[in-house]
């Protein structure tokens, strides 16, 4: 397999992480998530939305959009339940990850730690409101649970993990979220896992 | 079922023609999208985001997420793939919806159709430029297929449908995107369609 990378980009980290613990090798052509010329003519044919992650399969199809990349890779594994309501409910935290975590978190990391051109400091700030949002839904979430959905590491986790785990990077005070700093313990500390540099 | 709704929302909507669709009999309660107090005390033990559409199921379990909802209720129906990797391109475009078109193209709806209290003019222009970078991505897949994912009518078609079909409401020109007007007149066409005010 072929993905279509950028290595601080935790979107693409998600993915380097499952094809990891999945034991699938891949190679990597690195891309530039700061100067976007050129997206057209790299990733035209191959995503609509002419963004990374893009992972190109053994067979030549092409897949985009992490989280979806995420369930095709760990279907028929212990990594994405088989019951019909914890596959929704690993979906909802999915599209909870793209629409009220990343949105906020991820994009106030890329603005504080790698955009030479911030927005206006009143965005910012709205955004990481919006992200200590989504942090204290997951911290009430995973105050009785160990992993965020079936009681065990779904591909939930992996997908949450991604940015979850570098948001002090954009500025977030991870104090008040012990939940999720334990949870945070228990993902790294799985078999297999590797960091977001690797 | 019962829907925890809001009338406007074109993620509800989604909820509620796929309900339709299939024959699934459900209740409505309506929740404010502009007074968004007591949401905790309404939707705290069922939905972590605190967001409409949540909807709970015949067994009381609650479900949220629009898209996630959409997938638990056609999973078994011909309107989500069994395929692998067919069923990973429906999951690509929920989430291009969720994370490229929904926050750009429904957000501009919502500030210049509903709130009472949009944001500075340069934050709208710059998501409906953002909108339209969608809409184009839209354009280029649709302009050789009938429908989004396997060349027939899926859960991909009624969440992009969802909001696409009022983004003139949002102020967007669609005149440019001949694709995608076909495609949402064969959507509004197929056999109990029901329109957002249903």
């Amino acid at each position: 397999m072929l993905l279509y990378n950028s290595q601080v980009s935790g979107n693409c980290y998600k993915v380097r992480l499952l094809l990891t613990l999945l034991g699938i090798p891949f190679e990597r052509q690195e891309v530039d998530v700061v100067d976007r010329s050129g997206r057209m003519e790299l990733l035209g044919e191959l995503n609509p939305a002419l963004r990374v992650p893009t992972l190109i399969l053994e067979d030549g199809q092409p897949l985009a959009e992490s989280n979806a990349i995420l369930c095709y890779l760990a279907e028929g594994t212990e990594l994405l339940p088989d019951d019909r309501l914890e596959r929704a409910r690993v979906l909802q935290w999915l599209f909870f990850e793209q629409y009220s975590h990343e949105p906020n978190i991820a994009v106030v990391r890329f603005w504080v730690a790698v955009s030479p051109d911030p927005p206006p400091d009143a965005e910012l700030q709205a955004r990481r409101a919006a992200g200590h949002a989504a942090l204290a839904a997951m911290e009430r979430h995973l105050a009785t649970r160990p992993y965020l959905v079936a009681e065990r590491y779904t591909v939930a986790d992996i997908a949450l993990y991604a940015y979850t785990h570098v948001a002090h990077e954009g500025g977030f005070d991870m104090s008040g979220y012990p939940a999720i700093g334990a949870w945070l313990d228990r993902v790294a500390a799985r078999p297999g896992h590797v960091t977001i540099d690797a």
